[in-house]
């Protein structure tokens, strides 16, 4: 697995920023080009050291790049897509970070052709932004890849080692296959804590989020998260979330009514299960964002 | 604040055994005497040295007690209640541990009268058992005291005092106060985790918990809890618990319906209010459980 030569990222955010340091410590001889739309921002990027060019213009970031990774928000990719497309190196791959994958591959791959290959790297923050960047962010993190059935095997597979380098594992699944797994492993803990912590807050009596132990700040901890950022997510991907938030409802309601039809066996029978569930899941990766 | 002289505890579990190891930490001078169902349990308190005395009999348990501690479930105190009430000491107070507290209430103080003064240390884990016990679990932990409006001033402040020396921060309120807020506060994120878990692990594809991220991590942790605890604590609390789950399942639905009908602004408001009031929330304790 040989390392990429010459890698163009745009958006220079949490991920971007992850990958740039990530590449940096794990293979020092990588080419590295940022673009963003902040002067400022790029600025920080060159002091820091954390590239070797950073570039305003969408066409000079990826001149001669090998690999083209799209960390924007999802809205942006388009634009951006179309812009660089005509001034692609050949045999340049394009991959993306976003966390929708359906609309992306539906927007990009006409534009951008069998070398566009979608990505969701699971690793994130509350956090948001450069400065909660980290080298460490992909290590043991998964991240699923999305190639259409005519994909091209090349451009998979430099993406999947490109995933790989930054210590990810890879997992592949179809666009609409992985939208439908997201939403309910990703998308739907995070509306979760969005509507926990306003329900509690809205209608509590001030001062009662001094009383809030270690399950409400666990519950909520994501809610911290940028709100531009995850209304865009959410809304990209609403058929999916829209569809998980009406099944939890439900399971609530049912919860609500063995409650009160003091129907215990069914409720420990539903605890034990989510016990047993919530002890399978695979220890966290060591150096885990919290 | 003079430390209590002699200390009963009833059930060596996670509380029960944190009171006492807190008592051995910060006073060591104060006799314990612990209660257990179980005589493997006892046995193993001896070993240990973080009780001066173990008791099969809840009657040889309280004799001379100045502070009676219910720590088991909430289900068993009215019977212990009324074995120990003809044998406590003049003058001795009994608080207990529940996390619900106008069935407690209402049903030891018919029997223990004034002396009985209901409290809930807001400190926990996902684990339990004598084994999770730690001499810090209460440390910067909030506790709300629960005095019904006839109650007894000494017998208040005397319980209100032990749970400070443990490290707990006192808040006062009423009972049916107290099983609002902590319905929203603490039963509903934990029922919540166990929903989240059961959708998710019960539809989901073979294998997918491997792509679960820290969201849904945190989002979950608490569905490792012990079943029949919980199970116990969503039953005594049942009105207000229900109450919150269809709150919340409500405000799911109405999320849902944004995202159909394309409301990205009031998804966006609804977002950004949680973010605000999740920064809000106070740092947690440093010795908080994880």
């Amino acid at each position: 697995m040989s390392s990429p030569g010459r890698v163009a990222i745009f958006g220079p955010g949490l991920i971007g920023g992850s990958i740039a340091l990530a590449l940096r410590a794990r293979h020092p001889e990588t080419k590295i080009s940022i673009w963003g739309r902040r002067p400022d921002q790029l600025a920080g990027i060159l002091k820091r050291g954390i590239a070797d060019a950073v570039e305003a213009d969408p066409v000079d970031a990826v001149r001669n790049a090998d690999l083209v990774i799209l960390c924007t928000p999802v809205g942006a990719m388009k634009e951006l897509a179309a812009a660089i497309a005509p001034h692609l190196a050949p045999g340049a791959v394009v991959t993306d970070a976003g966390s929708v994958k359906v609309s992306v591959v539906e927007q990009l791959t006409p534009i951008l052709g069998k070398r566009f290959v979608g990505a969701h790297p699971m690793a994130g923050s509350e956090r948001s932004g450069l400065s909660a960047a980290r080298a460490d962010l992909f290590t043991g993190a998964p991240c699923i890849v999305t190639p259409v059935p005519e994909g091209d095997a090349k451009a998979i597979a430099t993406a999947c080692d490109f995933w790989r380098q930054l210590g990810c594992t890879i997992t592949m699944m179809a666009p609409l296959e992985h939208d439908r797994l997201v939403a309910r492993i990703s998308h739907l803990p995070h509306a979760l804590a969005f509507a926990l912590v306003n329900l509690v807050l809205d209608t509590l009596p001030p001062g009662s989020q001094n009383l809030a132990g270690g399950s409400f700040r666990d519950a909520t901890r994501v809610a911290a998260s940028d709100p531009a950022l995850w209304t865009g997510i959410l809304t990209e991907n609403r058929t999916e979330v829209a569809a998980s938030l009406r099944e939890m409802a439900k399971l609530l309601k049912s919860m609500a009514g063995a409650l009160g039809d003091e129907k215990s066996d069914s409720l420990l029978d539903f605890c034990t299960r989510a016990k047993h569930h919530r002890d399978s899941l695979p220890l966290p990766p060591p150096e885990e964002t919290r």
